[in-house]
């Protein structure tokens, strides 16, 4: 199946080209994460989305979350780790599985953390960025979980069931790992290194074998993620109507640069769907 | 009093501009009409603005029109008829009012009619856009007055009480002019014309002679109020930042370009506001 649109994100600007995709009566697949990232989560008060006075971030996550579920839109939860173009058309990777699209609007939001060292070098030999895509190929292994938001914590508790022993490391307050066999580690590492393939994490001051290092996280760097793309003092580099340098993949939200806020994104969001429906009647 | 933001216009980029501006904790002046344009009024179901599934256009209009209230912004319902930018300032011109900005939005939407024949060249001869600044000049005089807007009629009734006769031509169904001098026209005019001065108004098979005409429209083209402004394919050509050709002077909403979107004119609102002020604090 070939979808018309494929949405990669689930923050306002994803939810927004969902809305619009499916008004303006597209095929699409939305990739996103169910419920609210801890990024939107966090924001206190939000004043300046026009139509929602003082709103909190949840607050503001769940509205625009109802508002694509009372229209009957699904989102798909896997990762997409990868976007390659081949002969005018999109090919979306998330682990073992892939999706064909003739437009891809990417809604990445930013990383809030760089990369680890050695993260996106090690990315397909031992790193993954999705849990149920990889999960399987860790089977009685040891492992390492970089858990950046609370959001993914389903996915961390999953690959206890499957990894014989797993190193999760939660990056915010109030974790919750239940699992017998994870080992929670305070402390962030510096790096993650190997030969063909990851075999350990190193930290300031000590280091563990792994088999394999997931890193569960809402963002993925767009230049990692869709080869070639132009990026531009860290932001996807786009045009007015939100094109990249690829033809028929469009950006929006705080992936394409400042100001980071959700009035801008959600507008980004139905622009970029209107781009890419008059891409694809124009081929 | 020299402001940091002039904003001029109250649709939905214009909402979001004030209130940005507000939350931004600038010094401020918003021109915007009361009310909710017909052309917002005029839309039926809109399902895409994210956060507020199937509102009708009235029920937008009035939420952002609430949400600006609830924070205490006041708007100034002038027309600005023109901008001049002098030493690194913008003069806004209401009538034989001004007002000082260092930095100007437009959200001037767009224009459903194009200008009549003559409108804009006898703009300032004859030709008026704002009847409480040049109402004055007209008393005991005959006028037209052009009504593009329901908006407006409580503007056409003012201008009742001052000249000794105006001839009306409301552009929309279900008018209510009660004066006694008003005379009902339900024609377009084609033209304004006159020597020096305008004098008289023509229609199609027949004229009427006037001292003025009033013509009464939300959406004053940009390239009439503000010499110099850059127009690329009927619109304001903005960047990213929505900076236009004029350094200090900002564009947002449908005056922009297309697609005509509420969702996009609010985000095009809160960018251009960060823009702004970040030429504010360069300077």
């Amino acid at each position: 199946m070939e979808y018309d649109i494929a949405i990669i994100g689930g923050g306002p600007a994803g939810v927004s080209a969902a809305i619009n995709a499916k008004i303006l009566n597209k095929k699409f697949i939305w990739f996103s994460s169910r419920g609210v990232s801890q990024k939107v989560a966090r924001a206190e008060l939000i004043k300046n989305y026009a139509g929602l006075p003082d709103v909190t971030g949840a607050e503001l996550g769940w509205t625009l979350n109802n508002h694509a579920e009372s229209m009957g839109i699904e989102r798909v939860e896997e990762v997409i780790t990868g976007v390659y173009e081949t002969g005018g058309k999109f090919t979306l990777l998330a682990g073992n599985k892939d999706f064909e699209a003739k437009t891809v609007i990417l809604c990445l939001g930013v990383q809030a953390q760089k990369p680890i060292k050695g993260e996106e070098e090690f990315l397909g030999r031992g790193v993954s960025y999705c849990a149920t895509c990889d999960g399987n190929l860790y089977k009685g292994k040891t492992i390492a979980v970089v858990c950046m938001d609370k959001n993914f914590e389903h996915e961390a508790e999953y690959l206890c069931t499957l990894a014989q022993k797993v190193y999760v490391m939660p990056f915010y307050k109030n974790y919750r790992i239940t699992a017998k066999n994870a080992e929670i580690i305070l402390k962030a590492p510096t790096e993650i290194s190997g030969g063909l393939k990851v075999n350990e994490v190193v930290f300031k001051d000590s280091k563990i074998a792994v088999d394999g290092v997931f890193v569960l996280k809402s963002a993925i760097s767009p230049a990692t993620l869709v080869h070639g793309l132009k990026i531009e003092d860290g932001h996807i580099s786009v045009n007015r109507k939100l094109e990249t340098n690829i033809g028929g993949m469009f950006a929006a939200g705080d992936c394409t640069g400042r100001p980071y806020q959700y009035m801008k994104a959600a507008g980004e969001g139905n622009v970029a769907v209107h781009s890419a429906v008059e891409y694809l009647s124009r081929r």
